[in-house]
């Protein structure tokens, strides 16, 4: 089986009860691998990390929606972060040797449990998409879940992939899909000069693999370039940095720092270390890590088929995408 | 059982059959994860890289010197390296919390064991080293297996730390200690003035954790500072390739490229994004891969026993060190 990363998105980042009973959830579930949780209580939402084999990993993902549909009351949530959802979002990351397509499937799967077993309707987002307009995330968004509601009800475009064609009362509707890795970068800028910032954010935003807004920070002081970079392949946390930098001393702005939210791709350091140090060939493998997990990766995935089967998880997986 | 890195050096780099005999002994040990090898024909050695808990090393190091003794009669060895041995040096890294001291009693269960059931004289250095003037490796090497013969029969000082008082008249003698992790590490200069290679190359010497020569590269026409890097927490790759490039600019010569030789830790990559990037906080916990292995190192170790004791391994390791 291959592997995949997970990144659950769910719509509680105060109540320590509800975001404990979830992790736990994760965490509990044989043959997944959980790296990394963050709780924001401003975007009252929470965050995390997981990776394991395909199978695995979708059930831990499904027992996380069901927690959610359990403990979390859509009606009663605030946050300034935009969502649709008790468990809002679910995007998969496939790794190493994993296609793309096969990622898919397991996030049509989730999508098919979440749907029929908890029914709340899912949308397929990303690669996971079977509709060009339904591939990126503010399109679902835009308005919110009273929008979405709507569009659901009179177009027939809007349908939901899996599970009932109006929101849960409580949870709302759930997103699942494939995406590349994201990474969560912020530039901070020693000025209050929100425009100059502004200015910078758009010029690095003409960078395919960039989406960038510029924010203050009043408790610093200062103003930040806030990105998803959304494939370092093409734009690195290096390349960004050094553009920033440069368009940042065109204003006579210095860079004050940066800072990655949550978890980075080796791959995303070895980039930049083969520029940095004009490294000839350089890759994962020559890193004693990326090596080590390469090999013990391939050893470790056979042996949890076992527990994946203790899960009475289906062994074939549905097709679709 | 803590998890160490060990890079044995074995003297011969030419006889695919010889290397291939040596390779999968380590390989083929229950319980290590091989990581690479490069074989050089100039030097007529090969370098391994593996990892595993303490004693299925200690196990397959020990394959690996029973190997070397059967097939390589140093008497008839010829290269540019300098060498002791069949097996010549065995260095033991600790990896992640296990403490040094424990990484020294590994090194010592190699070292009596190669001295014991192979009757090959062995000696160790670095951390593991009982006397500070045994802690390097050129303390050892000076003057070949002839000058260390003597020493062996002449002064007490240089008795060593297992097996007989003599060299093994086809293995010679065997290095085994704990180090920190080596980056072998080389910066190419677009010139062939080897004058300022090597007024280059002593400058960044001056830095506690580089070792540094200058050589020219008659195949490429240029010359090159080729270093080891043996603490890069102190000097990372990214502050040397600085300091080269602005000594070399100082000349008016350019860098042309750098190069990794072998394997390099996660961590050095880290350090020098953190600096590039200016990140307030970084560390290898919030790189996927690192915070992956951490965690399935915990899970995985425990796991490993059984294999061993199919080894008949001692589970008790003898104090020393």
């Amino acid at each position: 089986m291959f592997w995949v990363e997970a990144v659950p998105n769910f719509s509680e980042g105060r109540e320590k009860k509800v975001i404990e009973a979830v992790v736990k959830a994760i965490c509990e579930t044989p043959g997944v691998v959980f790296l990394h949780w963050d709780a924001d209580p401003d975007h009252n939402r929470t965050v995390v990390t997981l990776l394991g084999p395909g199978l695995a990993v979708v059930e831990a993902c499904f027992r996380a929606a069901r927690v959610c549909a359990e403990k979390i009351d859509l009606r009663r949530h605030e946050g300034v972060h935009p969502r649709l959802g008790a468990l809002d979002v679910v995007p998969f990351v496939p790794l190493w040797n994993c296609p793309v397509e096969e990622a898919v499937k397991y996030s049509c799967y989730l999508g098919e449990r979440i749907g029929e077993e908890l029914e709340i309707p899912v949308f397929l987002y990303g690669e996971s998409a079977k509709d060009e307009a339904r591939k990126e995330l503010p399109a679902f968004r835009r308005g919110g879940l009273e929008a979405l509601s709507k569009k659901m009800r009179e177009d027939p475009k809007w349908k939901p992939d899996f599970g009932p064609f109006v929101p849960h009362p409580k949870a709302g509707v759930c997103l699942v899909g494939v995406r590349d890795f994201l990474i969560a970068y912020n530039v901070l800028l020693k000025s209050q000069d929100l425009k100059a910032a502004r200015g910078i954010a758009k010029r690095v935003r003409k960078r395919k693999g960039v989406k960038s807004l510029a924010f203050p920070l009043a408790s610093r002081g200062v103003v930040q370039v806030s990105m998803n970079l959304v494939n370092y392949r093409v734009d690195s946390p290096g390349e960004v940095f050094q553009e920033i930098q440069e368009l940042s001393l065109q204003e006579g702005i210095c860079v004050e720092n940066s800072e990655i939210v949550g978890l980075v791709p080796l791959g995303a350091l070895v980039k930049d270390a083969a520029r940095w140090l004009k490294l000839e060939s350089f890759s994962e493998e020559k890193v004693i890590e990326g090596a080590w997990l390469k090999k013990m990766f391939k050893r470790t995935a056979p042996s949890l088929l076992p527990y994946l089967s203790r899960l009475g998880a289906k062994t074939s997986v549905p097709g679709g995408g």
